[in-house]
């Protein structure tokens, strides 16, 4: 079969520009962001486990697993969605990579994930989480889009619990999220027992607010936090920062 | 009286470039340095309290009150100190500049502040405290230099428990800190119900880590962050940047 052949109509086949790799996305559906991809930089910087299990929470079309298996040399990914629509897309974009040895997408709850993975087993945790609070922000009336950017199918304390209960002792969690909900994400995951060791700030520029934020914790870990240097998308020309094109592989 | 009568033997006047303002500082003591002018920087940007009532924890040598004297128009700023020699210091240093009127110090430990002051009567409380913990970092063998930076005599929760008190509701707590408590910090203000709602990150440059954190917390109030643009100790080419000089008032 060629990669085409698994794209469905109203799909697309998009280049990630990186080991060859492809992802079917749909544009009537939650494509993914740069967050993702700057996720992925993150944790391909900080992560030193080898042969390591890593798990996707959020997984969506499988982004970050796919990315993850370019940056990183685990050599078991598991990405779990929700949504049957993502999942197939994902499934799909695993096979047309031939990367069924090194990746795997379950359909099912996070919620329920103590049923669907091996407890305690995982090296590394990853989420691009939903980033509204329910009932927060605009509500898209398209429900791939609720679900994957407002809180109504997993929060984040059900996202830090199934992390927890996931991570072998002294793994690592690795997520993007915004700004606004930082003292959430601290209380929360110290409550967790998954402390937050380093933050990066992402600014836009060097004179605005910042956009996202880019936490690792380690589950069982003692206090203290490393804030890195400031990582800005954007140069003074409005062109991509050198950090960004590194990321981004350029 | 001149302003030099009021200098003991070892000490020495320091002109603060801002109204006319001196403070007496012991070169053998702990001096001031730019966290606590950052600090009040930060405070005068964002309070909008006319005619309040502030309170200064942990106030050394008078520092932040004198410089909040000129860059708020708080009517009434209260210092605390435990330590004999930084709380006479501070007390000259009100009387060189004929402050006695807007600000009264009190000699005391802030563990005790309830018997000091009156409870939840301030509308804004600020505090540049010891940074590391008891038996952290490195131990200054000198006890003044020790008191001033570790929490040898005044923990992060002894501050925060302390402030809640003495704000009103809805009064708002300044504190500067450094990056790695971060966690402990928003941590404990909430479980304190101080809430954390403005972060500055403050980098010595553009391609460094932080070294300082400006955080604003509102006694009673709601959930959401804010992180602020970063603020930039220095330019490229070593100068202090154009922030640092509008604070600094040069």
């Amino acid at each position: 079969m060629n990669k085409e052949d698994y794209v469905l109509e109203g799909e697309r086949l998009d280049d990630l520009q990186r080991n060859g790799l492809h992802i079917i996305q749909d544009p009537a559906d939650f494509c993914f962001g740069m967050d993702a991809v700057l996720l992925c930089g993150f944790v391909s910087e900080h992560q030193n486990v080898r042969n390591g299990k890593l798990l996707d929470l959020c997984t969506g079309n499988g982004i970050i697993p796919l990315l993850l298996s370019a940056k990183t040399d685990a050599d078991s990914i598991v990405g779990i969605e929700l949504r049957h629509k993502a999942a197939d897309m994902a499934t799909r974009s695993v096979k047309l990579n031939k990367l069924e040895n090194r990746i795997k997408i379950v359909e099912g709850d996070i919620k329920q994930a103590a049923d669907l993975i091996t407890a305690a087993s995982f090296d590394i945790v990853t989420v691009n989480p939903p980033y509204f609070k329910s009932g927060h922000g605009i509500v898209n009336p398209d429900d791939s889009k609720t679900i994957a950017r407002h809180e109504v199918a997993c929060s984040l304390e059900d996202v830090l619990r199934e992390a927890k209960k996931a991570l072998k002792e002294n793994g690592l969690f690795y997520m993007v999220h915004k700004p606004q909900r930082l003292v959430d994400i601290f209380s929360l995951m110290r409550e967790e027992g998954i402390e937050p060791k380093t933050l990066k700030v992402v600014y836009p520029d060097r004179t605005s607010p910042p956009n996202m934020v880019l936490i690792e914790g380690r589950k069982g870990s003692g206090a203290e936090l490393k804030i890195e240097e400031p990582l800005f998308i954007y140069k003074e020309d409005r062109t991509y920062s050198l950090e960004i094109n590194t990321i981004y592989g350029y």
